[in-house]
């Protein structure tokens, strides 16, 4: 892991760019720290520049409460070399969309399950480094999408405690048997109108969790209209597991 | 409005008992208002006395945040008397679950409507009279089931700006018409394994509220396994809605 930018954010936030290989990612740590910080992964759809706006407001949010947060570049997105196969599930995929037909079991398979198998891995060899710092501490959660990511890191990776999940993305048939081995605290949150979500699959998946904690947080708007009580809701979520 | 009993808790709320014509009712007030406190009406399934322990302990956590509370027995329940229809409706409803049948229409129907008509101007009475004291001020909020009450009276109660509806018990056809009349904020909890309710009922109504601000919170456990998180995030957004 190198350390490529390192900026004092005007509430104290520590913002520093990396490069975990060829990945590029930004750790955020609170301003005043006097032990390790627990940390949260903040997952994200890809595109770290377009994203971050909304990636360092929850960064901000996270270190109000005494979090370090970090999030890293997706396989396929942003400045990270493409993807060809994810490249043409994308492209039948607005080819669906733009017909007004159902998107196939076989369209969300390619879009998804390998971002998955690559993806977590980077999470984790990102945790590995991020752990070895001495301003981050443990335990680990997860917040954000995408969801099938947070889903199989909840499964295998035993330093995440605890997970924030955004139900906005399309769910793998196959995600819903990995979904049942989940076991660890989770709050999902649901956008109820999300044009571009399949509200009944993210309930379905909601209910095949096998955790015996888990809570179902729905509100009014599109993708993006996440209320400011939900953020709040979710911090006061890991605040309660992760302190 | 008769107060017949009073009583400082040991956290310095006052508690008294009322009774309104002939409806039992007990109002909770901070123990340190300097203004008149905001109202939070607490709905309960009826049986004042078996609901008495939980109840208090909503109108305790209300009292720190600085709301009133009050709550009037149901027709037909506790120490009011007996409504025969109602009698046979809930003969008819054990008789349903006992054989596995499901529970009809016209069983919901005449279980829930006739309580509606008779519950909804009581409520209406006793903020007429609650109002009117110099501790209470407006605006007002209804808190907890029965579901059908909430939903009539955020419909038909001018006075009433937020609502915090458990989704818990039986609700009638006709009510999903009323409750895409609703506008006000709610706060919708929902108890994802209460094995005496429809989830998917529950969802459904949930869709038909007319509100633009509204949320659903689902969390795991029976009818009475609201967690204390959960209690938490409805008090705020009766902060949020009501000072």
């Amino acid at each position: 892991m190198h350390f490529i930018t390192e900026k004092r954010l005007d509430d104290g936030v520590l913002e520093r760019e990396f490069t975990l290989g060829e990945i590029p990612g930004i750790l955020w740590t609170p301003g005043s720290a006097s032990a390790p910080a627990p940390l949260i992964l903040l997952g994200h759809p890809g595109g770290l520049h377009k994203m971050y706006p909304r990636l360092v407001a929850r960064a901000r949010h996270a270190a109000a409460e005494g979090f370090a947060t970090a999030t890293i570049e997706l396989p396929g997105s942003g400045d990270r070399p493409r993807r060809p196969a994810t490249e043409q599930a994308r492209a039948d995929l607005r080819r669906a969309l733009a017909a007004g037909e159902p998107v196939s079991d076989e369209i969300i398979d390619a879009l998804i399950l390998p971002l998955v198998d690559q993806a977590v891995p980077e999470c984790q060899a990102t945790l590995d480094a991020l752990l070895s710092l001495p301003e981050i501490g443990g335990p680990v959660g997860y917040s954000g999408g995408v969801i099938s990511i947070g889903v199989r890191l909840a499964v295998v990776e035993p330093r995440i405690v605890a997970a924030g999940l955004f139900a906005g993305s399309f769910v793998p048939r196959a995600m819903f048997e990995e979904a049942r081995k989940v076991t660890i605290p989770l709050h999902v949150l649901l956008q109820w109108d999300d044009e571009g979500n399949d509200r009944q699959a993210a309930l379905d998946l909601f209910d095949a969790f096998g955790s015996r904690e888990k809570s179902l947080h729905a509100n009014m708007g599109g993708h993006t209209g996440v209320p400011q009580s939900a953020g709040d809701a979710a911090a006061q979520f890991f605040t309660r597991h992760l302190k």
